[in-house]
């Protein structure tokens, strides 16, 4: 696997724009992605009851191939009732008749504030000029990224080129969005991060186990706030431009769509709403990787994990008191418990016993390395052989003011 | 019933004291409630799996009756091995000689950062000392109240009298500590909030199935941080002073336990760390209570909600999605939305459809009353009879100022 250089339409045969169209006040916030040729296609939805019109609409149609997809930011077009519904559906229409496809190949996701009408003139407006500026290339990469952002403060993107068995190499990019209300629990047919996964390999219609097993290890793993968005999205769109075998069993191509995935979950919470910190968790020694998962995401979702992180402050017990109400098996006098960063992690916790208190050690290093920008924890449950990650930041008096007036 | 001012010794047999034996460095930390004879008793524990020392010392022992109760705040005794363990049996075993009763007879339970050894011979020296502090009165109520703090800012008591159905006239009086790690989830014999609760009503050994239904609408529906303490543990003694009939069927003398720990309840949400406003809801219209329940928590659980009420900003679709991810059966185009304070309650979102912006009213008297100190929220979900309650607390600058800072 090689990282490059890349974003969305970096695979063979994508092509990405993004414009502004009056959703937002100024920034851009209108997003189309296009294949040369209808594409496969995988997605997953939030598990949140209270779901998006255009989530509505994309989980009624339940789509195998999409060769464009239209997403706006700055409003989320949910709660909106059957005027909600017709107005993605307008979307979808107006993309399908401007790029003279059917309404079948058009997917269509919102993001933003919930609970508001679109101001569907700009939007459509918007689509008709959003087509003429379809390309490939960087620069369009990342107005696209850009388009699909809310109070994301960078873009996010990711791109690997892979070696399948047979020799074909194929690209694999992606750009995502999310910043806050961002604790996605994504289930295929039933998954606010948006991510979107492009590739010039071939996949068969069928292919979609995978890709639930790379969202449980990715963007599934990641917490901002706790907060389930009613509107996350994740979608892979594979056009099979590059030739050569099927991707579906090769084990290097998933490999790829992972990394890509897992780059794209770290930014997303490497820029939750006014974090300062990365926390990377890692959780090993469970006895399933689902009980590692659960604890993992515990650990990165507490606030009191988040804000003694944000103080760099060792209160340790916080991690192990949020793996003891994550559901995870775990017995507290099997678990060992090391903190740190930069590559320097410090014993604290072992086999039920402080480590830092009993051996004289002192506080005072650990409070050092959790003035770094990234903060590792590793829990070791000592039961089993299994093994997950999750990420998430800090809890900053900047996230309190940003969704204290995230409206006004 | 009538609301009494009163506290944690008002019904008749019991005493209480609180002081300082440094733990902390200058406030009161060490409690103990006595009552005159044996008392039936019922607790809950937390089921967070990483319990408490006290925690596991009390629910081995599993008692059935209970003459006294030391507590100590400051340190929680938590994830501090088998010295914890013997910590903890130490201060009963004290408390035990100094009144010459049996071990049998003391309860134990601490509450303060987790991870640290108890500085136990301050603790010893305070109990031989607290023992001759005991008395009945309003004096020593606060006091105890005041020495089961952590960062709680103010005390957290509540009693009422209730005439049982042959004429006695049996008193209620209980205390609670809890500001931060709050969002209880009690169970019997498997239940940081602490909450004590005592009676002259006469009640059988068997009588704790109603003790988890009254959990179940009071502490377990309040919410501060999301995350669930180590060391909850919420306490019910009755002596059996006042004579009369048992109460163990009376719905007078239910409704009255249930009243007391409701407002206990309200007092830990109203006193959260950092909160400036408490957030009271109420779900009607579930399918089960427990839908309600689910309902009502993941509302005042929310950070999203907490930071939108912080700010007076009616991001209502924020409370909407809550509910859509609460586990509850809910169909989002059957419930129905109220925001609002003082008695004033505005509709916001009916059947589907948001009303704030269809019926052009526009969001201004809305934000006027947000701005208020407890600010109501009623959904009806639509689909059937139940309902439940929750409160909780906005998230403000300082909730992250405290726990950034708690250790240092």
């Amino acid at each position: 696997m090689k990282v490059i250089d890349g974003g969305i339409s970096s695979p063979r045969g994508f092509k990405a724009a993004g414009i502004h169209c009056g959703i937002k006040r100024r920034k851009r916030d209108l997003a189309l992605l296009f294949s040369v040729n209808p594409a496969t296609c995988a997605m997953v939805y939030t598990q949140n009851k209270v779901k998006g019109a255009p989530l509505k609409v994309m989980m009624d149609r339940d789509p195998k191939r999409l060769q464009a997809f239209i997403i706006n930011s700055g409003n989320a077009n949910t709660l909106t009732g059957e005027r909600g519904i017709n107005d993605a559906k307008e979307m979808v229409g107006g993309v399908a008749s401007s790029l003279g496809i059917g309404d079948d190949l058009v997917g269509v996701v919102s993001t933003g504030i919930i609970g508001r009408f679109l101001p569907m003139e700009n939007v459509m407006v918007g689509i008709s000029h959003i087509v003429g500026k379809l390309d490939s290339g960087r620069r369009n990469d990342v107005e696209a990224a850009q388009a699909i952002m809310t109070t994301d403060t960078v873009i996010k993107e990711a791109a690997c080129e892979i070696t399948l068995e047979d020799g074909t190499r194929v690209i694999i990019g992606g750009m995502a969005k999310g910043s806050g209300m961002i604790s996605p629990s994504m289930r295929s047919l039933h998954a606010t991060t948006l991510s979107f996964i492009t590739t010039d390999a071939s996949l068969s219609p069928g292919f979609d186990g995978k890709w639930q097993d790379i969202m449980d290890s990715s963007f599934n793993q990641v917490d901002v706030d706790g907060d389930q968005s009613t509107n996350d999205m994740s979608v892979l769109l594979a056009n099979g431009m590059a030739g050569g075998m099927s991707a579906d069993d090769s084990d290097a191509f998933w490999d790829g769509v992972k990394h890509v995935a897992k780059m794209l979950a770290k930014q997303i919470a490497m820029d939750g709403e006014g974090a300062t910190k990365l926390i990377s968790v890692l959780v090993r020694g469970a006895r399933s990787t689902n009980d590692a998962r659960k604890a993992a995401k515990a650990i990165v979702s507490s606030n009191l994990v988040k804000t003694a992180i944000f103080g760099s402050d060792p209160n340790y017990g916080r991690i192990l008191c949020a793996v003891g109400y994550s559901g995870a098996e775990m017995v507290p006098e099997k678990m060992n418990l090391f903190m740190g960063a930069d590559g320097t992690m410090i014993p604290i916790y072992e086999q039920g016993e402080p480590l830092i208190q009993t051996c004289g050690t002192g506080e005072a290093p650990l409070k050092e390395l959790l003035k770094k920008q990234e903060i590792h924890i590793t829990v070791d449950i000592g039961l089993g052989d299994s093994f997950a990650e999750a990420w998430g930041c800090d809890l900053s008096y900047e996230y309190v003011k940003i969704n204290a007036e995230y409206t006004t």
